[in-house]
């Protein structure tokens, strides 16, 4: 079914400069303060920033059957519950005003001037209030990198991981949007050999190169989601930098998994794309051998083409690209991940946010983290300005970027920026 | 210091029976849907419920700074965020009101019959807003107890868990209160030397006795809460049963921990017992050797002799009480738990869940869990009305009750009971 606001053909009468993530067939979703310090929804142009709150106000949607404050809210939950008709209409509307052709608000400067923003005017915010978060594990290459690093080489995959898409409840208070620096955390480790943990500040900090979805309210407790309908209830996707302690982690993670080594900050970019701006850039994914049981049987196509990037920036240093990656390298796909998920009847809601896992490629420089670029430390990456890494230093930036491209049609993410500030003294 | 609430000496001028858990000195805070199908935070003397939304609007909190809706909310959790003194200001002034003594309340009709309600005239829901959920693992028995079953006899306790308090994120959006039913979960598992995983209801739903602390906003990301302060930040306590589905678990949980063999349901009960109110029965946890890591030493007794019980009520039968233990049991704290989960920054907000993990005792007939009791299917437990039991089976009910006693005070949390109702169709 085509969607009006996909027509790659149309422009829009604002500025949108060569190889911006945001043409007018992008129009993701996120939450911002203004320049007067109101928190509301908006979405994106170009680099220009739009007020979803005031189009709202001025008449704009009248035609969109939606509650009054739908977008002057601090978070996009309650739009997100509208389901995905409203979703659709609201992108076409946007579409629709924003229209090269379309006169109506861009002939009208009082109107221009209350629903316009630049960037350098407004603070993006978390976009979602997030009840649940998830993390997947569903990168073949990561989880074989991983287990070859920390267990056994010639067992790194475990036995279930084939057959279904490994999974892990995060931590929701922590996950803060692109900017906020962090801290290295402290914790328990223990040294090779030793008998006794030691506490003190991580010295393995990691990045981990993810996307993550953002649901709908998808089910009642109690009930599955079929994956034929899965994909209905996944509104968009963000980039996700989900922060790694690896000492800590190796330590604690026997038998109940990650902890204090994920919790202490997860990162995520501002602006929700949604996943019908991305439908002209589904591709397959990798061919599933054993095929899965019928409950996790993919219909069609179920992966994205989403180029992905990971620059790493030293205090005092200009930007590397360490990892080329790209997310049609997972193995399991949003919809089996949801489909699994809910398959023992989890109730799924809106703003939930599920994490895919390490993105990590079928080459050395396409791994999604340190612990794999660097080899669990015996191959330090030589930074071009000099000096190495074998994990995330104190000052350094980590930058995750992601674009889809194809016949002359770019939607893009934006990105995720996080610099790790030192841990604080005990 | 004397708290006015917990003087043992005072009664109430509303009928407490005999072995009552809800005497004048407990005070609970719930919240219930009224006769006239209101919402509002309550408390409980004897039987009766009692509205402290009306309460407030009668006038009966003028000295106590609140804010005037700080009652008539869905959950405690903005209640909570007003910090230790309020909550004990509140607790000191419902103890006042109700007091034998005092006329205010007792000799105005009117008030009464707003303020007052039969058990049976309200619908207990779920306390709190719960936003990220933790559950620790902290019995050593029930520890050794599954690493014996699921792992190594000879190496049942993992190296890391005579150091730390062992926990894991879980997930928030399936907990539920007493009296709601559950559904036996779908899932995958592998037969014993199967070599492909099926699909179904699973065969081993288990309940785990547990007790579950609730916090309030204790600090800001990326700073510790100090072992000497975390329980300052503690709120109360519920009853917990942490439902399990033991052949889903031993199928997905490696390498990164439970999932759907817990997110199906975790069952709590109503009534949020304060700290102050246990402060009567505060004892010592077990002798911790190796001594903790110097940010997880309890400073002085950090348990509660809390007695619990779990009875097991085949469809048609009568109920039998299938294991008696005590909280009192538990290796690590609560103050040890929360001051180790934001040892890495990770930020606790008011409402957030901490379960204790499965409290087993030193007995068999202590253990706090079918897979125990049973001993993973091999040492059935003979019901006396007939039958065996492995594992629960579709239309039993359990229930976990809890009660403190000393010196004739007993203080107690009621009950969590929960049915469960056979797997979906699929």
């Amino acid at each position: 079914m085509a969607i009006f606001a996909n027509d790659p053909t149309r422009t829009s009468w604002l500025d949108v400069p060569a190889d911006s993530d945001f043409p007018i067939q992008n129009i993701p979703f996120g939450v911002f303060l203004t320049r007067d310090d109101i928190i509301t929804i908006g979405t994106r142009i170009g680099d220009t920033a739009i007020d979803l709150g005031a189009m709202h106000q001025l008449g704009y949607f009248s035609n969109i059957p939606l509650t009054d404050d739908i977008f002057l809210q601090d978070s996009l939950n309650d739009f997100i519950s509208d389901g995905k008709n409203t979703w659709r209409a609201v992108r076409n509307r946007i579409a629709e005003v924003f229209d090269n052709a379309n006169p109506e608000l861009r002939d009208n400067p009082e109107h221009r001037s209350i629903i316009l923003f630049d960037l350098d005017e407004i603070e993006m915010q978390l976009p979602v209030h997030i009840g649940d978060y998830t993390d997947f594990y569903s990168s073949r290459e990561h989880a074989t990198n991983v287990g070859s690093m920390f267990r056994d080489p010639e067992n790194a995959l475990m036995p279930n991981w084939l057959h279904l898409p490994v999974g892990y409840h995060g931590r929701s208070s922590t996950i803060i949007p692109s900017g906020t620096p962090i801290r290295r955390p402290n914790g328990q480790t223990i040294a090779q050999g030793a008998d006794r943990p030691v506490f003190g500040p991580s010295r393995r900090v990691d990045f981990e190169l993810e996307m993550a979805f953002i649901t709908t309210d998808a089910n009642s407790m109690g009930e599955p989601i079929p994956i034929e309908e899965a994909e209905d209830y996944i509104f968009g996707l963000v980039l996700f930098n989900d922060w790694s302690a690896r000492d800590i982690q190796k330590w604690e993670y026997v038998p109940l998994g990650p902890f204090l080594a994920k919790s202490f900050a997860s990162s995520i970019s501002p602006w929700i794309v949604t996943l019908e701006a991305l439908e002209p850039f589904r591709t397959s994914s990798p061919a599933q051998e054993p095929q899965p049981l019928p409950y996790l049987r993919q219909p069609g196509p179920g992966s994205f083409d989403i180029n992905l990037e990971v620059d790493l920036i030293p205090e005092e240093g200009d930007p590397t690209t360490i990892s080329r990656s790209n997310f049609k390298y997972m193995y399991w796909t949003m919809a089996q991940q949801l489909a699994h998920h809910t398959s023992n009847g989890c109730k799924v809601n809106s703003g939930d946010m599920m994490g895919s896992g390490t993105i990590s490629g079928p080459t050395p420089d396409s791994y999604g983290s340190m612990l794999e670029l660097a080899w669990g430390g015996k191959r330090p990456l030589e930074l071009p300005g000099g000096g190495t890494r074998t994990f995330i230093e104190d000052g350094d930036t980590v930058v995750l970027k992601g674009y889809s491209k194809k016949d002359g049609l770019r939607i893009g993410f934006g990105e995720v920026r996080t610099r790790l500030l030192p841990a604080i003294s005990l």
